[in-house]
């Protein structure tokens, strides 16, 4: 724990978060609302939760305390991905356990969920959490991927939280661990167990928000890290006016991430997978755009730009979805045939004779080492589309496009492109000023939810538009959030994963402007996270936010 | 102009960069030491500089002004790659020759010095400077790569400046772009032309510095801007403890970027091609130093780690260099042959029993990508080394060796890695404080020069680990920086390049702990770059520069 620290990490040690006004109330309690249901499929879940199902939302608020003030022994645990403000979410329960009853003991589960089946864990002391108050990462207790999902597993927690006798534990993580937590709450309840189980939003992909949850956290933290480096990379674009980067962020499944960047920077492109599913576009509408845009630009003596696209973004495309899966079904007959194939050349010819015309044509126009690639299949058996470099492969497809266009002399376009990929950089920032404050808020309302002996809850903190004295906590059933969709080829109860909405204000404001910002430089330069400067700079939401929340037309 | 600007830019507009004391004196002048002499080759550069060399060293000072207070003409040019501070360098200048005669023209040449030499130019008005104040990039009149050499282009130059009436030519550039400066200086004095030549040394990679110019500007900005991601990623690598991130940073030919960001972040393993270079290590040494590192870490349960590497690394291995000097050689003979060859196995073949024993093990030790990029030549015939991933490469080479070592049984170690590149991200970042009150110093202390009918010098301000009031501004004799260099194939007059010393101070304090950071996860975490918050967060200079000048020994 003697490590040299930079000026910035002894600096942020000394910050307060703020916290919501009912939180820093010396009198706490927590009231409820009508029992709840969840929007579809209400039967098939109460079945599977018959003990959780219908509990009402709870809010925390100033009043006569009507909340646990006995010792207890509370666990926590980090889930999946790291985000920002991970471990203000441990300092905020960890604070607020000690303050209502300094005898409260809190441990932390290591390595993820794995920690809790295996009873890893070490108790955290005011010296462990002093070490981490602001900081990112979840190095404090580590993080993992394991689920806690089959019977023994859930028999594993039983026994070792009896063992511990704990009371409750708080799972932070995002929409899958919040959906094994209520899975495990309802376990642990039919099993009369003690240890009460509280969820914490959390994922820099932004999808898991809802009517009651405004925003995972971390999400703030890193879409301005990303937004910092694309800011930058627009103002070298427009410095050196020669280059098109172009930017694969992180973020599968959600293009939230890549759409708050575009709020954020105004680059010349940006792509939706959502919008890309919705209108069911083809890789080659989609290089036609590009092109196009790259051919405007060039008319107008620009031969530079900035393209932003989030890495899922192939498997939202029609028609490579539908080659996918030809290719799936040729490679589940034929795999060992075409690996003995001589070379490459020679397995493209075999497979476009395979597979149907349009995807053939698709196959075929694709770079060689991606061809490659997606011969492969992974553990699961799936061809291991994740592994293609978008943004490469967009640069490849463009390019080939351009050069077309030239030789049939319909432009003279210069297109020299540089790729680019930011994930990991963002993940484990100090968190900015909001994810600190609210990360803390979440933390402290979690223990209240323990300390009210709920279980099967997501802490949640509302109003985040507002300054944090108007912040709400209280806690959201997290059967009221679950739906049935197929997994593994069979109905399975899981929280709605939240997609950009086409209609929502975030993408209808970006959609009323691409045009604009494709053909003009309007590029934004939001520069590095401040966190001691004017609050404008310093406190802002995200502007995603900004506009689903605060009723803000620009985001500004 | 009428861009939204996002809360940063707005904040930053505002920001009054600092001066020297003797800068911010109503009373200016310039002192002069003895005639100067390069410390070789001085009988060689005096022939090429007959009417430049020998000049004295210049120092602005306060006193009774000695410079020209008459309206002037005055040009600036931005040459070369971007960095941070570039906008303040002309905004310093424009406000001090405005604040000497406000009847004084500002001239800014367009996208570099092929402005000069195509007579492109704006002039600068307060509102274009305003626009531009504090932030980064070089789009208020952009960059290029152009030289002026060739007679024709010194001519062109000459024409078109007398047309202006350029009293003088501010060119912000690199050790290069000095020279040039040097060059056009010289020139344009032999031919009577009234113009003056000021140099300001620019370059985010650290290696235009000497006694007398104590570090280039954007350096600063560039490395805390990779060190704030550097450091990121070893948060993310300590809290999902199961990847090896191996990171390239911009810098061809000197490693200070990477050892700077060494200083700031400790990673596991930072390479510096210096050292390389003068032991003389091979390839197989490097790779069995990383795969010792990645042994003993797994041994230690720690199967994560963070590597730094200069793009340029490879250039500077011994027996690559020996192997790339054999292979340009049988390309110049057979590279026809060798591209027509059926396949990429009968490539390696050939070439394995065309190279010396050592070389074409070397070469089949190459993953096969790097080794068909090998067999390129770019448009001056060389072999495309700059091409080369290095990251990438390492990351396949250590991946073999630690796979070889553990079907022996020797380790257990699980290496997953992961590559990034980052350059583009640093080179337009908004400056520091410290790059902010520099550069502005820099642009003000030009237009002394300039008033004081000098040429052929490069602007200086010194005594940069002190506060800014105690900075001092001058000038510096090109001449006296000049040495011969073979370039293409002749001797020519260059600035010599700063390397890293292996007797540096820098270079020591980092060679002595290194070991320690290997094992022990020492990382630190410098965060985003901060304009507003404590001074020590905000306007400490770089560890480098702390350590060369400062006394200090820990560059803390």
């Amino acid at each position: 724990m003697n490590r040299e620290k930079s000026a910035l990490q002894i600096a942020r040690a000394a910050y307060q978060p703020r916290l919501p006004k009912a939180l820093r109330a010396g009198n706490i309690r927590v009231e409820f609302g009508a029992p709840t249901a969840p929007a579809t499929h209400a039967e098939d879940i109460k079945k599977l939760f018959p003990d959780t199902f219908g509990q009402p939302v709870a809010k925390i608020v100033e009043g006569d305390c009507n909340l646990n003030s006995a010792p207890l022994k509370v666990g926590v645990v980090l889930s999946g991905g790291q985000a920002p403000g991970g471990h203000n979410v441990i300092a905020g329960l960890f604070d607020a356990l000690k303050a209502a009853n300094p005898a409260t003991s809190v441990y932390g589960f290591l390595k993820g969920p794995g920690g809790c089946m295996k009873g890893k864990y070490k108790e955290l002391t005011n010296e462990i959490i002093d070490e981490y108050r602001n900081t990112g990462g979840f190095d404090m207790i580590m993080s993992g991927r394991d689920k806690i999902e089959k019977p023994e597993d859930l028999a594993a927690c039983l026994e070792n939280f009896a063992e511990m006798g704990l009371d409750g534990l708080v799972v932070i993580g995002g929409d899958d661990s919040n959906t094994n937590a209520a899975v495990l709450a309802e376990y642990l309840k039919a099993q009369n167990s003690k240890t009460r189980i509280i969820g914490v939003p959390k994922t820099i992909d932004g999808d898991m928000k809802n009517e009651q949850i405004e925003a995972s956290f971390g999400f703030d933290t890193a879409v301005k890290t990303y937004s910092e480096l694309i800011g930058n990379i627009c103002r070298d674009a427009t410095s050196a006016v020669k280059y098109w980067h172009f930017i694969r962020l992180m973020g599968r499944a959600a293009s939230h991430v890549g759409l708050e960047c575009a709020l954020q920077t105004h680059p010349n492109i940006c792509l939706i997978s959502e919008e890309i599913q919705e209108k069911g576009t083809t890789l080659q509408e989609i290089v036609d755009y590009i092109a196009d845009i790259v051919v405007k630009r060039a008319a107008a003596g620009k031969n530079y730009g900035v393209l932003v696209v989030p890495e899922g973004l192939v498997e939202f495309i029609s028609d490579i979805k539908v080659m996918i899966d030809e290719l799936s079904n040729i490679l589940g007959k034929d795999e060992k045939f075409i690996h003995e194939l001589g070379d490459h050349s020679e397995r493209v010819q075999y497979l476009s004779g395979q597979l149907a015309d349009h995807s053939a044509r698709v196959y075929s126009s694709l770079p060689e080492d991606i061809q490659e690639v997606l011969l492969k299949r992974d553990s699961h058996g799936n061809v291991p589309l994740s592994q293609v470099e978008t943004e490469r492969l967009l640069m490849d497809l463009v390019h080939d496009k351009i050069k077309h266009l030239k030789s049939k002399g319909e432009t003279e376009a210069k297109f020299s492109s540089l790729g680019h990929f930011f994930g990991y950089e963002g993940r484990c920032a100090f968190p900015t000023n909001f994810d600190a404050d609210y990360c803390y808020s979440l933390g402290y309302g979690a223990a209240q939810l323990v300390r009210a002996d709920l279980t099967g809850y997501t802490v949640n903190v509302q109003n985040l538009t507002k300054s944090s004295d108007e912040w709400v906590a209280g806690g959201t059933p997290v059967t009221m959030m679950l739906n049935m969709e197929m997994r593994k080829g069979r109905p399975t109860p899981v929280i709605k994963k939240a997609l950009v909405e086409m209609d929502g204000k975030p993408f209808k404001f970006f959609a009323a402007n691409r045009d604009e910002w494709a053909i003009n430089d309007c590029y934004m330069f939001p520069g590095a996270i401040q966190y001691f400067g004017p609050s404008e700079v310093c406190d802002a939401p995200t502007k995603t936010l900004l506009l689903e929340k605060g009723g803000c037309e620009s985001g500004g």
